[in-house]
């Protein structure tokens, strides 16, 4: 599969028309995509272990998208792949009091993965270009500032040896209206229900303004944008498990060499 | 399988004699091992999601044993079962200056899990009366009054709804030269490979002297400690497998009651 199809060049428009939802460009079936998606996990996990065992790199993966796109999906069923040791998952929810004392990416900062770690961002500081705008929780005069700020900071922790890779969960209106309608109406998904949801939904094509300027301004070299079709859940597990193993096979990760003259320590009787 | 033959029954005494690392009670190979296996770790996400969606209670899993007893092993292979996002693993390793200016709860208590969370400690404070008993790091007469201060601070956490469980990996010094061999010799295991493990192990009676202690003193009915043969790595996963499901099972998870009128919801249109 050629993830590359997915990525937001930099510097490039966004045309939503250009993205399919339902899209499942290299893969025609669920069963289809069983055997690459297993060989996938199976590699992240060897590529992780390697980034932990080396400790030089870390991922950051930030998951954005639309209520009942899929965010706890993908962490369950691609990122579950990897050694949970290894994982730092950070829910990025209404800031708390004392979070709004500090400017918007101080909480973020605090969240981002060390070296030998993968940290997910499930939503993210785009939250503070997406709902703030379109809610009105701040004024375009501070919102509007933020896309140069995003850059400059994901600059900073890029430099610093963190590989970025932020993906949009891509699904239609109609998609969201029967994800709902289950959420609703199975007893072991109501849990998950959330009025508040409707109204977000009524504000759609605000939203994917929102989301087209934030990923035309913010995907960069550093910290690129991938908009991945995600109507179909087996699809989008697939393409985000490539997207994750093209990125993490061009960090240059390897065993760490072993302390010096490993082979002469003789393993003492216990004591 | 019948888990309370793990557990040290608060006030009773223990002694390694009647624990065999090499035992498998109620299973008898790998191959058998592995339907139960799978069925628990199955079981383990159902009772998690209803962790997570009540949240009313949290778990704390305490792994504690000797090198290469296999904690990392059992977080990948067993609480990897979990959903990565309502789990929060602490390793704690030497304290930082700043830890250090703080009694030795003080950073075990910032990890302990909210409500809805599966906590794991991958050693923890057990240490303070493990590794600073036997390495002389701190004196007696503070160490030997810690022992209580757990069993209070254990207290607060159960008290305040955190269901604990402490488990204890039992490998026999023999097997750990293999698995200390097979480190120094095997490539991709090297970089786990450090010498001052072997120190460690030249003091292996007076670590089970402290762990002796420690599991005798701190084994309560609001906390107990299992002792969980794991010479064989297959019975290790399945037992401890067990005893997760068993205290999970006591819980009284549930889903919560959704949100009133849920029925009446309708799903609006895209805005």
């Amino acid at each position: 599969m050629n993830v590359e199809r997915f990525c937001i060049k930099p510097g490039s428009r966004l045309d939503w028309k250009d993205h399919d939802p339902d899209a499942t460009p290299g893969c025609k079936s669920k069963a289809a995509a069983a055997k690459p998606l297993l060989a996938n996990l199976e590699r992240l996990l060897e590529l992780q272990e390697q980034l932990f065992a080396q400790s030089e790199r870390a991922l950051l993966i930030v998951l954005q998208g639309m209520d009942t796109s899929g965010k706890d999906g993908v962490i369950e069923h691609v990122m579950g792949a990897f050694n949970p040791q290894g994982v730092k998952i950070t829910s990025f929810k209404v800031p708390t009091p004392e979070e709004l004392t500090h400017d918007f990416l101080w909480r973020v900062h605090k969240a981002t993965p060390g070296r030998g770690m993968v940290g997910i961002f499930n939503r993210s500081h785009y939250e503070d270009v997406l709902v703030v705008r379109v809610a009105g929780l701040a004024p375009k005069a501070v919102w509007s500032t933020r896309y140069a700020h995003i850059n400059a900071f994901e600059k900073l922790l890029a430099d610093s040896g963190v590989a970025i890779v932020k993906i949009f969960l891509h699904i239609s209106p109609e998609e969201q209206a029967e994800r709902l309608t289950a959420r609703r109406d199975t007893p072991e998904k109501q849990w998950k229900f959330s009025p508040g949801d409707l109204k977000v939904r009524t504000q759609w094509s605000a939203y994917m303004k929102a989301y087209q300027d934030a990923l035309e301004r913010c995907s960069t070299g550093w910290a690129p944008w991938y908009v991945v079709p995600s109507n179909k859940k087996w699809y989008r597990n697939l393409a985000i498990s490539e997207i994750l193993v093209d990125t993490m096979s061009r960090l240059g990760l390897a065993y760490p060499p072993p302390v010096e003259g490993i082979a002469s320590y003789e393993i003492p009787p216990a004591g």
